[in-house]
């Protein structure tokens, strides 16, 4: 663990909602100091502008264009479009900077399951190999040495979070179906005006979309297809709400299992996972969670069926917020290092 | 049909949401002369102090003691609580009334279940084998001749109607678990005061309850088991808005079908269903059908899995539109008599 | 009362909110026949493509290019923006149809006002003259010889029916300053997509806009200065809901007035009025007019300062339920007809 | 600035939105030590049980009952109802500790106004000259030497900022009535049941209450009346929102004023003033606030007409925020202690 030395930041793509949000944790965090920040539409302009809730130094800084500059930080952020992250992300592997990539450019180890999946050619397939897919509390280990941490999507996050334990243990019958049911708010579709996000149509709504056919189900596939592949039904659903995941996961057991006893295989696999909670009574709800890093995971059994919610915050656990684990890990800070900050806005 | 006569109607609970939501569709309805209103806390007060939108005949009524007044209309709607509604229901019928009983009393064919379930002795365990379950998509003639009929539950309509007609043409592989992952706004709920509905926490929130034990289950069961027990997983969540319903039913098929097939097999069931659509592009959602007695029905497929969405107003078409759907049908009058003006508030 | 015959209606703009809930109202209406229907980008389609809760009649229609047909309809509502709508409304009307427009450009008296409020030249100022102001309760006779109303602004009939009573019968003190506080629901700003009314953005927001400088300032001045100029400070907000107006008027009363006292004059002046009703005791609220096209009324007093609340539905009593109102005025038709089956959607 | 000590802290009433919001800032605070906790239905759990998201020294605490115990803490902050507070408060005051009383008790100099105001009688009158108002931007160095702080009520803070710069300056036109038009979200009302607060009831639904006789507008009136009686109209309405209060303050002005010679005006008078902004362009919105302690003003004027707009967030800003600003003071900590993490939750 090293205290003393404070990090160079650079942030890449700080107009939408998670550049935003990782601004908001970075300045919370003692040992960082943001020194570049860069942005298309919003180039120009100074981040008080854009941000008027930055404090002094990081508010003065302009945004700039990423292609025009030097790139002298240690480590970046990346916070831009599928498809236009590899590009940034590789120059700046070449250059021997450290990245966090929050699109999807590389997550998946397959670079046809990626071109299938995003209709976009993968011009890096080296790099997908060397990526570590950043979920700390699987992949702890390989995210302290990676240079190249893929932030998961944060559909696949919830939903991976889920499953992992039951399955890991081989407690889960993976010849029957599992089904993932989410719901999320509408902040995960980011800033873009859409007519299925104006207001007088998603207000008092809610409908899915995608279903089955989600861009995030490779990912979970990937990581949760230990030895066989698993019979996946993945549904998202869109939420009238700003912020928040819940995703309730079904799965047939091999054997009966009380309640109590799945939440001790929870407990075991998570053991000393700063941001996961266990409830052992009541069910996650999207109020517990909203403004911090945490997740939240209950349950329910019947028979040997079991369902799984977790709960957790789309742009922090489920995006920004895992990004600054995963930075910590890589820096060699606390994990909670700018997080424990967060406690829930509620009401 | 019969369309010159007006039916005498009594209303049982008026002070709840699915009384109030009675009261405004059958002053839509041409035949229908409400003569009698009941109410606990309401009683002794004019129904126009309570509902100040009712016309001038209706408004005028006065809000009674059932227990104290003869009862003189031909037919009565019963909206009070599961357990009270036993013996106000078996007295009217046994006064020779016919009765639309919207609580749960007489939705299952077993007192057995019925008290296991919900806790309460039944009374009148040979009422429940002559009362008719009030699903007119599968009831229809039943319903025409009945004197009593049980009212589905809302969560119980919605999944019903997702999965009948797969099951009905044995298009399902039953072995297979089936999920239903139900989605309810808060109304359904009720107008009791609770500390899950206190607006600061469940605005911005969302949450399952009653995971695996929702009262609506033997419903479900009873009505969907045609041949063999099904094992199904039912699991209920809490939308932070005023209505509807939107239910996601992933069952495993007998062999792969595209979503066209699905949806023809749904409309050679549900043929000349007044209040239902089944869509071909896009997907249910609840503004489409809030503030009307219609249910949309959509659907995806992928390998021998598909997913059945089914959107409805738990209000009208899950409670007091089917209500007076059966009304309909016992009295008559065409099914879409006094429910056709009700169309979609959009935004 | 002519109640025989049935007339004959096109609707110029049904893609709008407007538009749409023109037709939702004209299909209750037992003595409208829609015949024509215009739009832009919808043209070519059928109406029931776009709005599938439409019954059969309707529903067939297709959406024509307003230019390129010929016009045979007795009435026309026009839902198109102002700027655009004056040389539809001028064409029809030299063709000799009876005109509803819903629109800014025929409702201010003086072209010189219109055009520094709009930004926009008015090509016919001579129509200007005729146009009648489209508010029942004040023009009743003049609307019923109308071949051309103007439909007041949402905001603009909200707040001069607020201050209408008490400055007509001279009660206000003109020369201290009168304050309207609107609030409006987010549907009044039509369906364009806007980055504030993306709904992360609005969800659990609100904010006031055109502060003293809103366009139907000039439109509640024209209809409310009796003898003198007033002295209005109008401010619009937004609220993160779909429907509803709430207006908060501040007077200063010539003399010391209870709040019975000010009720009685509202009662004397809105004496008869189908869609007024003056509350004696709690306040008006958005819920309680939502989905009508009513119009609620209440008051409070202290010394001698007044406010006077007014609510209603934007999308009805503010637009086109009070167009039906004054399509039922100029076409001889009950004033209820087509809008008594509004009743409120609760909850 | 003294930095190097921790002082001790104790919180009575922590069961509530502001107790908890506290709980929340005070964790974030480097020189805070909780080290007790009361509350009556809460009391003898832990803290933890009640609050899954504080950290290790605070979740262990017990919650006791203040009655039963040795008071040894430096500070407390008193968060339970008016009428309950006042005995509290005085008993600790003897006892020589420091106390922030977030209840209406001591906020009126006059007691006759508090038992008008109030209908409760106060048996401290003593205290009432001594308390010292907790309005950190007028107050700072009376409430550094105070024993006894009243924070200000939450409507009552918006309202006093946005009116307190003009009426210092003589800018205003006292002969003409003030108008405040407050709106504010439902946590305000606090976590007890109440019919209007139901979810299906508040949902979608915007009402005024307790117009013109709030009892915040003594308060308001006791801060600016500077010379001489004000005219003021108070009239708050409750938001369908979680957080945050805007007010929409209309003036008379001497003399025409531009918004910039407004806005110079406030800069001036709130100069060096770490939580307000004074917009110059837009106005300010609930959603730029939230989650903070910040506080936005922004105007608009017309003639010698002006509306100022404040807004901010009323559980923190408009309560526990302002308490922790008059607690930092008090103790001589800097005044941003603790405050500066809590950044706009957007969206």
């Amino acid at each position: 663990l090293k205290d003393s030395r404070v990090v160079s930041v650079g942030i890449v793509g700080v107009s939408g909602y998670t550049g935003r949000e990782l601004l908001r944790i970075l300045q919370l965090h003692a040992y960082v100091r943001i020194t570049e920040v860069y942005g298309e539409t919003s180039a120009g302009r100074r981040l008080h502008e854009v941000y008027p809730f930055l404090d002094k130094n990081t508010a003065s800084l302009e945004i700039k264009d990423f292609f025009k500059e030097k790139h002298q930080a240690e480590f970046y952020f990346i916070c831009v479009h599928h498809g236009k992250a590899q590009e940034l992300v590789a120059s700046l592997v070449e250059e021997g900077k450290k990245v966090i990539d929050l699109s999807a450019d590389f997550r998946l180890k397959s670079a046809a399951i990626y071109e299938k999946t995003y209709g976009v050619k993968h011009k890096y397939p080296g790099l997908l190999e060397t990526a570590v897919y950043g979920l700390p509390e699987i992949y702890r280990e390989e995210i302290r040495q990676a240079r190249l941490v893929a932030n998961p999507g944060c559909l696949a996050r919830a939903a991976i979070l889920s499953l992992y334990p039951l399955l890991r243990e081989e407690m889960v019958d993976v010849s029957a179906p599992i089904i993932i049911d989410a719901k999320t708010g509408t902040s995960g579709a980011g800033r873009g005006l859409r007519e299925d996000l104006h207001f007088p149509h998603m207000n008092e709504n809610f409908k899915p979309y995608a279903a089955l056919y989600h861009r995030h189900q490779p990912e979970i596939e990937q990581e949760l297809s230990f030895s066989t592949d698993l019979n996946i039904s993945f549904v998202p659903h869109l939420l009238p709400v700003d912020r928040g995941i819940l995703v309730s996961s079904y799965v047939s057991l091999k054997a009966n299992l009380s309640k109590e006893q799945i939440a001790a295989v929870f407990k075991k696999v998570y053991a000393g996972e700063a941001f996961i909670s266990v409830l052992l009574s009541g069910y996650p709800e999207l109020k517990g969670v909203r403004g911090t890093n945490n997740v939240h995971v209950g349950f329910q059994t019947k028979d040997r069926r079991a369902v799984i919610f977790v709960a957790l915050d789309n742009l922090l656990s489920g995006a920004s917020g895992t990004a600054v684990h995963n930075f910590n890990l890589m820096a060699g800070f606390e994990e909670k290092e700018g997080l424990s900050a967060l406690t829930p806005l509620y009401p």
